[in-house]
């Protein structure tokens, strides 16, 4: 699984060195990749990734157990490092009033009160446990950066560490962590923005600019994301210096995927042509294919409770929409590339991956 | 001044066939870019651009008969084709008394009234009679598209036609009105957004996916915009499909650019890592170096008045703080990508970039 040294004489990076033999990272996708996605990229030469972020320690194991029964190859285990949210009984009476006249229009109820449907990596050392007694080859954080001893404990467990970041100021954060390399998650990116602190004023840069600013200005090696669809895309990257791009939304119309019916109309629809970043669904910014949901969201009166409260509240919605034959409250991240979309097996995207990246 | 055929047999675009050497346009600015600065460029073997769009056909003919004296090659002349301003009395009376107290704070009052300070291509019958009479290589529209006679005219008069996009619904207007190339503008890129109608949502479409949405299903061929600042910006951009790259806020620190001191030293110094997109100082969006002007804006009350009038109280206030020793309300227009600008003459800035692109 060693590969060649890289070209230019440049030293290995550290996926190289996992070897990884095409720069493209699957993104995690907690509730849409899934083992049977990962596997296929990863022995398709790429870096697959599972999210475990919305699972217990119980749920990781079995993941990570499925995932190395399918490929010999590395993957990653992406979590979630978000500052627990903050209970406010009155905002969320608030958030459920408003939301209650959608539940009831579909013959359901909103909760009688909401709780955080898992927790931050930060505080949940079980899965801490369950990941340095499995060792997984890469561990990535999403949200914000766990405590040093966390870091250290993986890194001593030997995984290769990785850490979304939306602007320089969050990667000198990670760099000064100890963290092995930087995801750049541009502007366009489907699903939850990494942002550390959401209370925080977005900058929203684009991922050509983010990526160009963090591969001239930063150490660590930067994986590019956000808009990526194609071998094109791989190939801008690589020409803004990164060592590699993830690509989330390109994967979602595989088989291998876990999306709905639902999300696989709208994104295989014109519809693509049109995402929204909107924080009602889930209580923090992400990108999503503009629906009923975004569409309610964009005149919602205040704010949602903090992330992940106010998403017990939009899983439930969706759940209860969906059960009465509507799709449009579903969670149907998509970055602002999803027209691009093909729908494939993993394995032969990743095939078609090759050939485009070898030809741009 | 014609070049080698362009590589893997594709036809020559519309810049080749004027015998643009580098795949490179140096961005209209209204009031930043010179007859100086675009035939520097220009000699260099990009295209260099002057832009009219602020002031009237007199002015466009002293500034194209001065780019003319400069350099023999292929220019472009950017015109604005808004849709003129709605006079709103009520409205625009409130904004002048919001503000009153900044004006009044730099020792000064704020204009009685506003009148728009230029006049729209989509209207201006002397600058379309300078234009037909002066046949510029090439003419760039922002902001929209003039009505199909003065189109043909143009085309008539032999000038090569780009009008600025921010996503695909506006590029098939381009397509459908006979212009010849796109200039896909992202989210990144500073000054003015080219929105055709400023009241519409604003899909904020980021270069990387903008490029690679309109490459891949526009027939126009692309000129991408937005953060682009180096060697390896421009090579990304011909990865993700466009034909050139337009760079602006690379050049504004160029000596042969009209910015100030004030705008030259925020944009080289740290300030540059914050932009921000606001409609304040002019009435439309546009991306500028945060600073006092937008921190204002953000709390403004209210809209502003239509684009330009809202230019004028912009340019008064800007006038008064400067008059007053205050840079911070300077129309300090940046991209994303800022804090990698290099101050350097424009000719040994476009001789940087060939190495850079040639080594990406």
């Amino acid at each position: 699984m060693r590969t060649a040294p890289p070209p230019h004489g440049r030293p290995m990076t550290p996926l190289e060195r996992f070897g990884i033999m095409l720069p493209i990272v699957q993104a995690p996708m907690a509730g849409v990749s899934t083992p049977a996605l990962a596997a296929a990229v990863s022995n398709a030469g790429g870096l697959g990734s599972i999210a475990v972020g919305a699972t217990d320690a119980a749920g990781a194991r079995a993941m990570i157990a499925e995932t190395r029964a399918r490929t010999a190859r590395a993957f990653n285990v992406n979590l979630f490092v978000h500052a627990p949210a903050r209970p406010d009984a009155a905002r969320e009476a608030r958030w459920l009033a408003a939301l209650a006249p959608l539940f009831r229009g579909h013959g359901a109820e909103p909760p009688a009160a909401l709780r955080s449907p898992y927790r931050s990596f930060a505080h949940d050392d079980e899965m801490l446990a369950l990941l340095l007694e499995s060792a997984p080859p890469v561990v990535s954080f999403h949200f914000g950066l766990p405590a040093a001893d966390r870091i250290a404990a993986l890194r001593g467990a030997g995984c290769i560490l990785l850490a979304t970041v939306t602007s320089p100021a969050e990667a000198r954060l990670v760099e000064a962590a100890g963290v092995d390399m930087v995801v750049a998650q541009g502007w366009e990116a489907g699903g939850h923005r990494g942002v550390f602190d959401p209370a925080a004023r977005d900058a929203r840069l684009g991922a050509l600019a983010l990526t160009r600013l963090l591969a001239a200005r930063t150490r660590l090696p930067v994986i590019a994301a956000g808009g990526i669809m194609d071998g094109a895309g791989v190939r801008a990257a690589l020409a803004l210096g990164a060592v590699a791009a993830q690509l989330g939304t390109a994967f979602v119309l595989c088989p291998e995927s876990g999306a709905d019916a639902g999300y696989r109309t709208a994104l295989a629809g014109p519809g693509a042509a049109r995402t929204a970043v909107t924080t009602a669904i889930s209580g923090r910014p992400a990108r999503c294919l503009a629906n009923r949901f975004t569409e309610w969201a964009a005149e919602a009166p205040g704010d949602p409770p903090d992330y992940p409260l106010a998403y017990h509240a939009g899983k439930a919605l969706h759940a209860a929409a969906k059960a009465a034959g509507e799709d449009g409250f579903g969670a149907h991240w998509a970055g602002q590339g999803a027209p691009l979309g093909r729908a494939m097996p993993a394995r032969e995207l990743m095939e078609l991956l090759r050939r485009e990246l070898a030809a741009a």
